[in-house]
């Protein structure tokens, strides 16, 4: 690879999220299963919204949320992702670009409206998704800039994706330029119902192409049918390909780093009283990435993590509220 | 007065904050006196948009704040304020009906898009507002719903309306409907340059129609045109017309409730540390309102107007974020 452009390039959806607390009794009488993510069309996710109590929004999108971790950490990172020229479709490239992602995909003229996810956080701070995917379902291959894709270290991808046919094409071709032009390509399996519904799939990527993968507990004890953590680190070890390591997160109890040749604990590092954990995953990923593409040993990679991710969790919304930077400098 | 079917009606802009931090150095670039409201046009608007950092939306408007802060009580409010028919339209209308506050004006069809008020938080806690007006100036007679009017304790209203002749126009009726039938005039002043600009026109109104007149302490003064808040404070008590109280805040120093008879100083409440004022006159109205409608004597409509302020200045955003009805009870 020539000089990098880029630290990191994600591709994801292009999604601005709404929202509201909500009591547990309101999960079950929409049949959600908490701290996960559903999908839903455009009916449903109107209906649940008319039932909704008062929302914020904000932009949001897993892959999105961690390119604006690194940048908010000083990094350089590039996303690639589908609106439309709605208002909301408006406001997910302000803040994207405003927190100095370069972000330049064509958003849609006419068609389905920019992506929505109803997020409902419950009084333990855990939060469960309904996704209408809108325009950030049409991200196809015309998107994919392969310039800006071999010009990045790292391409990050979401496992979300695996639910859209032509976008999983085109984010495999992107793979395969990344991988040419000597890039490393990093996913996060995303929900464990994504894992569920496409985990061959997802087992032969992380296989061909994927070096660094991130993963909850329950995404990671999915994808390798393993009974408990313990047993699916053992398989993540055992795993062949060219996975160099696994960065899993265990929420309160924080983090482990797999290596074939090491296990490195991280513990969580919450910045005051938890009240939402949108984004947590995302930021974790925002700042391992940030230290691996800086040249960090992957101990300070799962600190940075741990650290974004203790950010985001101490207040509503998935993206970060301060400059990671400041805190990266305090961490020092 | 036949039996009320609602405690209060407000009449005001129908606006979707656009939250933003930003240093103090931002607010001079842009020549923003801190703490004060600016008109913008849509070109304005969207320039100051691009050159600020990541926001959030949430829904605000003064005396829609006011409102949604009444329903949180438990309180029965009522709202008369126009949006478009577009994305942040249908957010407006989601938030406040939500909340459970009565809202059905029709929103316009094409036109104007809804309002938008961009709000800069500098680290001091201090917010500074660019409002584009948009479809929320084009309320007029034909919205005033007066059958809602006349059924309502109190009409209470925004001096920003007064940058509008049509729709001060339409308001002025509707004092006139809310004192045939009954009910009491409350008026907020809403900003010291809206005080400046229209301060002849305003003392007619509170000679004329006003019962409550709401006020921070710059507004009070400019209004009287006073060298103190003690000035102000006296010219208030020696004030003809109809006024019986007015209710007047002084920020961290809490707020003093005056009548002709009385003066009662009341304590600030933060609920913890003081992040973003966005909305603390609006809030101390509601809690005021709330009690007055309620029957309670006026000391205790000043705790509750400190109750439900200290609240909003916790958290980023113009609303509450925990039912206020539950606080009150606490406060007992």
């Amino acid at each position: 690879m020539s000089e990098a452009r880029f630290d990191v390039v994600g591709i994801g959806s292009a999604i601005v999220d709404v929202l509201a607390h909500a009591e547990d009794v309101f999960l079950s009488k929409h049949d959600a299963s908490k701290g996960t993510m559903l999908m839903v069309d455009e009916n449903q996710s109107e209906a649940l919204y008319k039932d909704i109590g008062p929302a914020i929004e904000a932009s949001g999108g897993s892959a999105a949320n961690t390119m604006a971790g690194i940048a908010s950490f000083g990094g350089k990172p590039a996303f690639i992702g589908k609106t439309m020229d709605d208002q909301l479709g408006g406001i997910f490239a302000h803040d994207i670009r405003a927190v100095g992602v370069h972000y330049d995909t064509e958003p849609l003229s006419d068609g389905l409206a920019t992506a929505r996810c109803i997020i409902l956080v419950t009084p333990d701070a855990q939060r469960t998704m309904f996704t209408y995917l809108g325009a950030s379902g049409s991200l196809s291959a015309a998107d994919m800039d392969e310039e800006l894709i071999a010009s990045s270290k790292v391409l990050y991808i979401e496992g979300y994706q695996w639910d859209l046919p032509e976008t999983k094409k085109a984010i495999i071709r992107a793979c395969e330029t990344a991988t040419k032009s000597g890039g490393k390509v990093a996913l996060t399996l995303s929900d464990p119902f994504v894992v569920e519904r496409h985990r061959n799939d997802l087992f032969d990527l992380v296989n061909e192409y994927v070096d660094i993968v991130f993963a909850n507990e329950q995404e990671i004890t999915t994808l390798f049918l393993s009974n408990s953590f313990d047993e699916a680190v053992e398989a993540v070890e055992a795993v062949g390909g060219r996975v160099e390591v696994a960065a899993l997160t265990r929420g309160a109890e924080g983090a482990v780093t797999v290596t074939k040749e090491s296990l490195i604990n991280t513990p969580a590092m919450p910045a005051g009283k938890v009240v939402d954990t949108t984004g947590a995953g995302d930021l974790y990923a925002a700042g391992f990435l940030f230290g691996y593409t800086r040249g960090d040993d992957l101990k300070t990679c799962a600190n940075l993590g741990a650290l974004a991710a203790g950010e985001v969790i101490c207040h509503l919304g998935a993206r970060p509220e301060v400059s990671l930077k400041d805190l990266d400098v305090k961490l020092d």
